[in-house]
């Protein structure tokens, strides 16, 4: 493999770590490629194991490249024409259950989970079964299932990493002091696309206006989420899950710059924050290295350049909708997974041309509003929930087409 | 003792410590005060000694609310009033070498060493012998005798906390790596009370313009240092010393609003910085606590309530100030004595009135570039190089006396 041919610094050799074996999930994907390129650049990760979703072709030259012999693709049709260009010998798996199936297969040092929703949780809970340590971008599985995915890690001593940029902050400024002396955590968020627009205008925004984000290249549904600040609500219910924080100890500070990705407030007072350019190869190549950090050659973060850093509260629109997640919370049960699920599919309405800009939110608030389906926290329960709350969506978007309703 | 009345609220049982006896050298000083102020609001730490400059009458007074019974001070005089004052049995040393011989009487768990300059060196190794961890405000011993110091306090399994914002910030921005992950390390300058004055202003700026810091109240002596930007020539100094840096792993890096105390910046490009207000005591409080965090009341830091963050690149003034201290790094041996012998009496010369401001930066480098005393780091040679230096800062501003040089 060509990431061996590597010129044999003494540095690199003092420090040589097991090499490690990692699947990714989603390796079509924005956190997928930019995994490849942060493994490619390290000599110590071997890709054991690649899954997406249809984009074969991409899937077939990334296992040529990285010489993987084991591969899921998610569309059943995508099997054959994968099998004719990928390397000799390779095995591939396909449909819906091939993810969770090449996970058991491929028993990773790391999963690296980069699949967009709720897709990603059955491949975790396969990988904590299989004592994968877990390098989590997929945020939906936190929010839909921490309470059942975060007490199976525990219970099976699997590591869970964020990948996400502000919960790698988080996790890297936990660091400097102990959990029980964190007094909170503040997420930075950038505001995305549509910031500085007025109430007004942003609830006619078009998708290609909300995709247009200031700082971050991302996949679409992301890149929605930062313009409605949904990722914001989700991300706090994240946090509450990865590092076991009460919800009142988590709060929400516009950052334009996305220079400062989170910070922690301890309880003497001290602040620590993780900063760097908006950058995903950053925490990604933490979560990989863990508890390392990786020799990378990246620029240095250079302030004075930068301009000033500011910060701002949550206007109303913002803050409206990072409610959200402190409601999912607050209500418990299957709130979390109604809440991405409704969201998930609010946005597709949206990016389908069903559904104005403005209407994500009080969409997604209406649908947390419905009597709430059973609130046992089992899988089963959830996922049914998430199904519930997508046919809400659907009917709500089916009945108000051609009748836009007039934001509130 | 007060401060042992409180609620005992079953968290603070919980992370009960063992009691720390603590010993506060400069404790009628800026830091010796406040000190004692973090002391009293927390429940395990114990005063077990003070030692102070003259200041006899604030001394008692601090030895009563504290029930310290092991006192020192330098000034003979000040031995019996104090004497008068002090709680009824109290051991009171006075003399030049009071403070060495209350440490060794004292063998406290921490000495905190908050005098000014050169004084702290004996006690600090005497310290180092009687197996104390230091908590170190007095940066002129690190960058006199950092070479001696450091490698005694590792001989002796001593801890070498720093008190200074600057170093306390990148301390514990280093716990969320490994020192050998470290790409750099960067003290941020708030500029000091003439940051915005032009170089022809500044050549002729008063006492009173000086000591008017514009984040940090301090002792005169750091204010002024502060002012010409040789504080954070000293600092580069004392950065490399205590976190077994290489000079060209540390930067200065201009940061007017005093809210981002330092930064470090790890081989995969994350940055972590430790933020608070200007307040003193937080870095106090985490030497005198390490490893754990103290519970404080203090109001939680509103990054948006501040306003924007301001970097900037050294201009040439403070630039040329902080090259001291990369300077005495390159040259070792007695370099850093000389650089802050030097600039103490420099220093003095100028708050007396026998020095422009102007003066001070090129006077010191003067001295600097004159022939340099023997090289070999022990305790003489270096207190050898401090007198040496001292005498011709003395020379030289007597010799300029009423003819004041034209900037350089």
């Amino acid at each position: 493999m060509m990431r061996r041919v590597q010129p044999a610094h003494p540095r690199r050799i003092a420090r040589r770590v097991k090499r490690k074996r990692v699947a990714i999930l989603g390796s079509t994907g924005s956190i997928g490629r930019q995994s490849l390129e942060v493994i490619a650049a390290q000599g110590h990760l071997e890709v054991c194991a690649l899954a997406a979703g249809n984009n074969w072709r991409l899937l077939a030259e990334q296992a040529r490249r990285f010489s993987v012999k084991l591969l899921a693709v998610a569309a059943p049709q995508s099997a054959k024409p994968l099998a004719n260009e990928a390397p000799a010998g390779a095995h591939i798996l396909s449909g819906p259950d091939a993810m969770t199936e090449l996970v058991r297969t491929a028993r990773a040092d790391v999963l690296l989970s980069g699949v967009v929703g709720t897709a990603g949780l059955a491949p975790t809970l396969a990988a904590i079964e299989c004592g994968s340590t877990l390098a989590l971008a997929n945020k939906e599985t936190l929010v839909m299932a921490g309470a059942i995915v975060m007490p199976a890690a525990r219970a099976a001593g699997v590591d869970v990493l964020p990948v996400d940029s502000e919960h790698s902050a988080i996790f890297q400024c936990l660091l400097a002091g102990r959990l029980d002396e964190v007094r909170r955590v503040v997420i930075t968020a950038s505001g995305g696309a549509l910031r500085d627009w007025d109430e007004r205008e942003v609830r006619s925004a078009t998708v290609a206006e909300a995709l247009n984000h200031p700082t971050w290249r991302m996949g679409r549904k992301i890149t929605i989420d930062s313009a409605t600040l949904v990722n914001k609500a989700l991300e706090v219910v994240e946090a509450r899950w990865l590092f076991d924080l009460a919800p009142e100890q988590i709060e929400v500070v516009g950052h334009a710059e996305s220079i400062v990705h989170s910070y922690v407030e301890f309880c003497d007072g001290s602040v620590i924050a993780q900063m760097g350019p908006p950058d995903m190869t950053t925490p990604i190549a933490y979560a990989l290295t863990w508890p390392r950090r990786a020799r990378r050659d990246v620029p240095p973060l250079d302030l004075p350049a930068l301009g000033p850093l500011t910060f701002w509260r949550l206007t109303d629109r913002f803050a409206r909708a990072v409610a959200l997640g402190y409601e999912a919370l607050r209500r418990g049960g299957s709130a979390g997974a109604v809440l991405n699920a409704a969201n998930e599919a609010a946005v597709e309405a949206f990016l389908g041309g069903r559904l104005a800009f403005g209407e994500i939110v009080p969409l997604v608030e209406s649908i947390m509003n419905l009597p709430p389906p059973p609130a046992e926290v089992t899988l089963e329960a959830l996922l049914a929930a998430e199904a519930w709350a997508r046919l809400r969506v659907d009917e709500m978007v089916s009945h108000a087409a051609g009748t836009p309703r007039a934001g509130e």
